[in-house]
């Protein structure tokens, strides 16, 4: 489902930091996509929303919301409506994360809306069973991410690895298709590598490149076991 | 409160209309910027949250978020964030509006922020005792819009004018700046004159400009008892 | 799951009808235990969590909560803990219903908690998609309920066949323990028959009978095809 | 407005502690009935709402719940109605808790709904100023309770007095009706004491007393400084 974002990627969800704001989140997406762009690989970023549209015109790599609505245009306020998304340039969105949890009922609308409208879903979880869940749905990718370790700089590659595992066999029961991530306190190469040999063909994550003031090193870092 | 804004005060809510997102939520503001321009009346637009950066960019009247929440910088994911609106250009925010209710503790919360921010907050509220609240939070303005009536195109000035009598001198009982306004079904320059003469400082309304195919007639109508 | 409870089985969810609260609600569920004594059919009553443990101690067939938190005994208040609805008689719980929408990660976390507890979960979905998320984690019983079909005395059985028929196909894929069942405008025998013959293995269902002045003719009624 | 019920209070949140639940709510309930009639001074329960009515049936004080919904008899699905609070004995109810914080519009809804019901309201609010909009709303009493001092142990009354003093001020100046509770980390008589010093009208406490194992002697302590 993530084949045209390309697989092996690197989801870089913005947050609110204020190193990752306004023009300072042109300027890390810039990074991201001077990174992807050199070096082959596919980097996602996810700007706060009020800055996705600047971000989207800036950058020629994908560039996801951190959240979307399940509603339609009409009478909503302060939504974040699917279309309105797709008109500023955005290609995908983040759904359900730890910081942001959504009802069951609305991932599953959320998911239908965004495929209707051709973009992209990543829906984060906690545990392999709500991944499962999730999966169910069939959005674009599940991104499991146990929520005591999110922003820790534990990564939940190295310390919880049958996590990874065990989301990847349950889910690879029940759907062949859809793209499995991880993420919580992953921050070096080594935490990429550990995250793929564990079957997971992505990485979301976060503070590690967003308050760095070395992104683009911290990026060559995440990549160094995705290129050849 | 308002003055820098300038009172009566017509603020226009885009909600998600597809006539006001996007591009069109720039024609829409740029409309509105040459009726306030040219005729001297003061003109707020609050277009969607993604539409913000855009619309600010090309407009020079007041732009305000439909919503903001009560979080710092940091660890949130798809929240509004009142320093992420800054920097995107935003003065204001609409926030408790009837389609994105909130928690009393965070409408307090938001409006302390957005004052830390300079911002400008308009809090709406569905009856007179929930407007005395609010205003007791100091927020800029109260905008007081029976949900019956929102986009019903039944003004609210003219069925239900007791809403405003009451919301006026129970609010000037225990707080004398803040603006007050009314919202729900105002379309016509008819309705606003009602609304001013019952005591009210300006109206909160969406569909009739948003909807519109002439919006720039609709204003001038909206306008026309406010104008000398 | 429900093999204790006994498949199929009629589930009364007395929601807040002022005819199935306080004294009413133990009359209400003393009718119903008399139907399913009298007749060997397994009937369940899910009245309003503050008259639980009344009904729950006047009669012996299962009563369920309406609605269940995820939360751990000590800091929380207003909250619906497990171990107190243990300690009150009850048995069960309905999760997630249309009208008590839960987060996907709390229904996760409260059919985990029901299982430690050793309480029968029921989840309300509303599609056939979303059944199958709620299905792989696994609780005793998934309820389909199209919304609008919900107190509509529309049934979905003979409006909507294929929801049931869909829900029960893709459920089988991946689980085949969870008891299906299915609600939405069911008020008589012949609903009842046709969501059996679909698959169903019960039925969920609330203002037929706890509106009703009858009761007790209404529930003969629904029993019909299922007693022999 | 609390007049009925006594002033000074003293307002016990049983929240979820195990001690606190079922039979040991009934047995709490009944020590905190004893000290109130021994000792003359106003004492007021909120157990968990499944525990409501088998508290209520056996002691002769207020019982409160500990969250209400505004919503009415009919079709709600787990809400917690004020109707069946009143069939099940319950005389009040916290509003707003910290640990179950309610949208503005609905700590009106609510309160508006008691006072038709005849139910006394305790609305819990974080702030002096979030208290005067609570106290703008006319509930019977507002609780100010510092977010985090709840369950420290550390009294609001000892560590931030201004707290109490702001609030007693504040609201004073626009109503002088409604009660004025404080609490978070009240356990002792000093407590109380300098709680009432300040103007407060009675305290709202849980820990100390639901979870000791000598309530008693812990009410006894906490009641000292209001009985002659």
């Amino acid at each position: 489902m993530m084949t045209k974002i390309g697989l092996p990627v690197i989801a870089i969800n913005f947050k609110t930091y204020p190193q990752a704001t306004g023009e300072r989140a042109v300027a890390l997406a810039t990074t991201c996509e001077k990174v992807a762009k050199e070096h082959a690989v596919s980097i996602v970023v996810a700007p706060q929303i009020p800055d996705l549209f600047r971000v989207a015109e800036a950058v020629d790599i994908p560039v996801f919301s951190q959240h979307m609505d399940a509603g339609d245009p009409g009478r909503f306020t302060g939504h974040v409506l699917g279309e309105t998304l797709v008109e500023n340039g955005v290609v995908g969105t983040l759904l359900n994360h730890s910081e942001n949890r959504m009802l069951l009922a609305d991932v599953d609308a959320s998911v239908r809306k965004a495929d209707d409208l051709g973009l992209y879903t990543i829906v984060c979880t906690n545990n392999p069973v709500v991944s499962v869940a999730a999966a169910s749905i069939k959005p674009s990718a599940v991104a499991v991410e146990p929520p005591e370790l999110i922003g820790s700089g534990i990564s939940v590659s190295q310390a919880q690895p049958e996590i990874i595992t065990d989301t990847v066999n349950m889910i690879r029961d029940v759907n062949k298709d859809v793209a499995i991530l991880c993420g919580a306190g992953i921050s070096t190469g080594t935490d990429v590598k550990a995250a793929i040999d564990l079957g997971s063909q992505g990485v979301l994550l976060a503070s590690a490149v967003a308050k760095s003031d070395k992104p683009e090193d911290v990026l060559l870092g995440l990549i160094e076991p995705i290129i050849n």
